[in-house]
């Protein structure tokens, strides 16, 4: 046990600041929708900033728009860093992103509070773009942090909106002075709701966050011919429609056969012209392939090219593919993970360790420093919907996780 | 052999025919859009009436726009007649339709030139809104006509634009004084394309049409729980999607094992939110089963049923139906079959007999009066679509055969 063991954050300070930025940017349900680089989003960037600079933080902002805090002020060496995002998606909770923001803030608001001398500085992050849903890819604010982008191809990316992302940054006051690629912090951890439903299901307080899984993603287009459904005897058809149906049962029987945590979907499926009484001559449809184990995901890729080739001479179809994505799977840092387990069981926590299925900024850390991630329950695994719900005890639980981490990384503390 | 074997129809009129009421509602790509009761319908209509008070037939309009032109004009005695549809689809070709229209057209100009004396006057015409494509259901005019679908009930249907049937055909000027239900003809032949690809492909010329399939439209709702693609266990999904492909496989399945006529096609499927990483939270899909045999039909339904049962317990998923469409199989008069076949070997055409996997007006009126249909090749068995193509020499041999099936039905002669 450490010399801090009666420290603890503040759930109402905590709860507080989760519904203020939860009213920026409201909408129906409960959520938010703060799209990248938005009026809505620099409106919780300016609420977000007042208080680090309220709290005495040194803010600093970066060429592409993150956003740094640190305590104390004058401490220029490398920090011991947490941090996530405030951007949402179209129709997000109020916890995706936000509670590791604003949890890291409550971790400095405590430690002020308590009066610790620090080892290392603290540092308090939100970085650009993470969800993606303005401007592709995802985890972009954290990428060029960490060196994974080029500074000028990022600011020229457009929006789906047609804005182009330098300009919106100026536009809203966040293209800051600070350089791209970031020097690299001491450590970097963050906390995140699960947005899955594993934590809640089995019971766990706290998920102790190996890794992410690596993804794959892949555009299917399946050219058949258009055909009457009343007229066309079966044999005679080539049914872009039912190649598709095919193609997605295969990766379900594909998912179960290499077994967990493997996870395969079609979550889109297009069909030309899409009519009751016509055989369909186009589908258009992704596959989601996820896996922690690098070899896996590519057999797993492997088995999917094989089967289409397959499936196009048995059904005479043409099946073209597109890479709409791929990243390895990261693994975080064996310390920084026994470290966060080591700290949540010691307060009593019932713990899992499991790798992440969605993407996170800290992944992108993890290219240049020791990094790891805390995972608390989210209500029926649902997430990226107004509905996402985390409740008090696991905001608590999970910010105090946090708290008594960073303690130990920036004060070596035992 | 008959008195008239030397009687043939003009296949350079019936094309100059074909070619002129092609160049009302042209689209790209050589097809048409006669949506029905639209502008272009209405000069459809006043190009192919005009051609018929030119032969100097009688032509009468009914209470829901079918129009129909007699021979000689002054018999008010039960008719022998022919006659298809002049309104297309969106996307239409220039055959469907048209060519039983235009070909009894081209019949009675040739019987008129010959001198031919009738015991039963000829009749040609054209039936409103067969398509459906504007209004629902299709085949609307000549299912009136029968009596299927009582006069009131069919004005007060509303278009997919918001129109009103009714209001539409006074304002195109063709809402007629003739009663519906009308008095039934004699008999009633009609030529058509077969919209499929097996004359062609079986290198036969004419097909003599039995019947015409039964058709079980049943639109699925399926409803599961929209998850996160990378953080959701195989174990713990309801995926909406993944039921929907499962239920396209399934039909395809039962097709195979029912055997040829059934037929079965997943056509439309629609996926919510249809996002590459997110599980779907609800499917909606459209299921197209036919059979000539109604038994074997209900039997396909029934096993549906059944699968569906299961597969929203597997997988925890809701499935709701609709029925969009049900009609049972109809059978053509086995006089009518045997004498389009016999006139057709007489002409040393090859012969099929095969099921319409279409609908048709032959079919309503078969409710009615004897009833039969003359096929021809349709080439790549393209339809609907401005590719539609049947060669001249197959369009010949189609007029010709129901030249003279006419002929001996309106004669009586051996």
């Amino acid at each position: 046990m450490s010399d801090f063991d009666g420290i603890a954050i503040s759930l109402p300070r905590l709860r507080a600041r989760l519904d203020a930025l939860a009213d920026v940017g409201p909408i129906e349900g409960g959520g938010n929708a703060r799209l990248a680089l938005t009026d809505e989003d620099r409106a919780g960037r300016d609420l977000v900033t007042e208080w680090m600079t309220d709290l005495g933080l040194r803010v600093e902002i970066d060429e592409i728009g993150n956003v740094v805090g640190t305590w104390p002020p004058e401490r220029i060496d490398p920090p011991v860093m947490t941090g996530s995002h405030i951007d949402t998606v179209a129709t997000g909770g109020r916890f995706d992103g936000t509670l590791g923001v604003l949890a890291g803030i409550e971790v400095v608001e405590t430690v002020i509070a308590a009066g610790i001398e620090l080892e290392h500085p603290l540092a308090v992050a939100f970085f650009t773009d993470e969800e993606g849903s303005r401007f592709a890819p995802d985890m972009l604010g954290s990428l060029v942090f960490a060196g994974g982008m080029p500074l000028e191809e990022a600011l020229s990316i457009r929006a789906i909106d047609g804005k182009v992302l330098g300009e919106e940054l100026l536009r809203i006051g966040y293209a800051g002075p600070q350089p791209c690629p970031a020097r690299p912090p001491r450590a970097y951890v963050e906390l995140h709701i699960e947005q899955g439903p594993v934590l809640e299901a089995e019971g766990v307080d706290i998920g102790v966050v190996t890794g992410v899984q690596g993804i794959s993603w892949t555009e299917l287009t399946i050219t058949g011919q258009s055909n009457h459904a009343g007229t066309t005897p079966m044999s005679m058809r080539h049914d872009a429609g039912y190649a598709a149906a095919d193609v997605a049962t295969f990766v379900r029987a594909l998912a179960a056969e290499l077994g967990a945590p493997q996870v395969a979907t079609v979550g889109r499926i297009e069909l030309q012209p899409n009519l009751v009484n016509v055989v369909a001559r186009r589908a258009t449809l992704t596959v989601d392939l996820r896996n922690t184990d690098d070899a896996r995901l590519a057999e797993a890729e492997h088995r999917l090219v094989v089967f289409c080739d397959e499936l196009a001479r048995r059904e005479g179809v043409e099946i073209s593919t597109r890479s709409l994505a791929r990243f390895a799977p990261v693994d975080f840092d064996p310390e920084v993970i026994d470290l966060v387990e080591e700290i949540a069981q010691a307060r009593d926590r019932s713990t899992k360790r499991m790798p992440s299925g969605a993407g996170h900024d800290a992944q992108m850390l993890a290219r240049v420093c020791p990094a790891g991630m805390v995972f608390v329950p989210s209500v029926n695994g649902i997430s990226h919907n107004p509905a996402e719900l985390t409740h008090d005890r696991d905001l608590e639980a999970g910010a105090n996780v946090l708290l008594h981490v960073l303690l130990r990384l920036a004060t070596g503390s035992p």
